[in-house]
């Protein structure tokens, strides 16, 4: 099968790899319906993360199931499935407490790359759900993005309790970001800041349910968050980039007893604990268990409620996923759907 | 009045100080029934906070309303009162979701200092609350307990969401870690590990509702509690300390989506954002809005139920301040009450 492979920094390569097969009697075996690329991608594409070695890419998938190992239960050959980037049993106590992607028996989906043709997929049961039907094709960009940035945005409003009766505020216009702004519209926020430079950007969140639009950044976007909110702060803040800069802007955007949900991956944050005894916020976040959510997000999208595919404004085949790189790395592209 | 005033760190003394007199019409002035010394009053004294000149010390007090401002509608002269370390106005939108300690008009008690026969109390319709009649002499330590050390204890336990099915682990045994095992009980929790080496505290923790106590520290503390919870981690970890070691040991000590709830004056403290986002936790905390529970408490020390006032277990003249301050500093005594 084809797949993407990064050799370094900016070194993005498909190459020929060997179709994966069952290793475990709990594996399934998916054939992608596409895959994508994520912003965090771009941490090893850009340095920040090393590459060591030669490494398959992509965490995000969807697809036909072709064949399962001989303990799976709950899925089967033929069946459409969406799963996230980590394995989880969904049956430990830390899945049943809605944190999958801390299961205890969990595997990271990254390791094998799921920017190819075929995937392994570990614990099918506990991880894959399934769609009520094949999609049309029209859908498969909508069940890509639930695979990972539609259900982290989701476990960002979710963590900084978005709903109703709250302000909230998003920071980032990834991705993540404009699904967060989705996520916090669907969970009844009254009214959504998306913070947000970029004009298509600031478009596509006002179409998602984003009230206004701040521009600002750091202390003047803090300030003019402030304005919005009584001089108080956002009941809920969404920090969907992962860099001290957006931390702080997440943490001093909220009021004291208000929540920050936290999804971007953190590079290089400290946090100053005296600075977040005063802030009196609720801090919650890390890597989204997708699998709490999964179930009703493929309702919403098989009901055709929501259209989380719409981040997807650059569509190539597998074979220039390099370019794929590159544009989302220039930030010429939002995300990028690779089709076989 | 005398009144205790620290000049430098070490260097506590009783001097005569002026009578507080009514400033606004919203001050009362009450006549404290007894004041104690705070596991907080001893950063200056131990020179980790800067003394800035002589400082009048103290921001815990219960009492009799002596005189009230014009203004003020809801206490009376000779009623007995409870306060906290913040006077609030209980009205703000702040105040209202329950954070009066970040009122939008909140003023530290701190500055006028609570270790003294006297003390204005600004905001009082806002900040103080009257228990149903003036209490035996045997309930004083109580009400003072509760006026910070109880309500802080309790507010961590709140925020660690300590509760029915929930083990819960307590990290400082000094009075509000103590007073947060008795917390954690009237919560619900099914079970509490209070962490403590000191053999007359893991006494009193037990009688406060502790299960379990744990005389490890830092990784081996860490590790203990993962013993005991099936590896995971308990779900609630109250942190009541302040330091980095506790504060790592409270996080670390707390399974996946668990709470840990903070309050521990932080001092010097630096969360890696990239540990914080994989350990999965809850994180809340900050200086405790006692006037939330202030009602509750009082109800619960009025009928008995509970008896915070065990936590003093050195009770000195207010003119031996500086022994008090001196039994606390080398862990002779855990909480001094200094009476007239």
């Amino acid at each position: 099968m084809r797949g993407v492979v990064m050799y370094a920094p900016g070194d993005v390569r498909v190459e020929d790899r060997p179709d994966p097969r069952i290793l475990q009697p709990t594996d399934a075996i998916i054939r992608l319906a596409g895959t994508c690329i994520c912003g965090s991608d771009l941490w090893p594409y850009r340095g920040i993360e090393a590459v060591e070695g030669p490494s398959p890419m992509g965490h995000e998938y969807a697809g036909i199931v072709e064949e399962v190992g001989s303990a799976v239960t709950a899925v089967r050959p033929g069946q459409f499935v969406v799963g996230s980037f980590f394995a989880s049993d969904n049956t430990c106590q830390i899945c049943r407490a809605g944190y999958q992607s801390s299961c205890v028996h969990r595997e990271p989906i990254g390791a094998e790359g799921a920017q190819a043709e075929l995937l392994r997929v570990p614990l099918a049961d506990g991880t894959l759900v399934a769609t009520p039907d094949v999609p049309p094709d029209e859908l498969v960009p909508s069940f890509l993005a639930a695979s990972d940035v539609l259900g982290t945005g989701w476990f960002g409003a979710v963590a900084a309790e978005a709903g109703p009766g709250k302000t909230v505020a998003v920071v980032g216009d990834g991705a993540v970001g404009l699904l967060a702004v989705l996520a916090a519209r669907q969970l009844g926020a009254d009214r959504i800041i998306a913070m947000s430079r970029h004009e298509p950007r600031q478009r596509l969140a006002r179409e998602y349910g984003a009230t206004d639009i701040v521009a600002e950044r750091g202390d003047d976007g803090v300030a003019t968050i402030k304005e919005l909110t009584d001089g108080l702060g956002a009941h809920s803040v969404i920090e969907a980039v992962g860099t001290q800069d957006s931390m702080m802007q997440a943490i001093r955007s909220t009021r004291p007893g208000g929540h920050v949900g936290y999804v971007g991956v953190a590079h290089g944050v400290e946090l100053a604990g005296e600075e977040l005894f005063y802030s009196h916020v609720h801090l919650h976040g890390g890597p989204a268990p997708v699998r709490r959510f999964l179930p009703q997000l493929i309702e919403l999208i098989w009901n055709r409620d929501i259209e989380p595919g719409k981040v997807f404004d650059l569509e190539l085949p597998l074979n220039q996923a390099a370019a794929g790189y590159r544009a989302m790395d220039q930030r010429q592209a939002i995300k990028v759907l690779l089709r076989f």
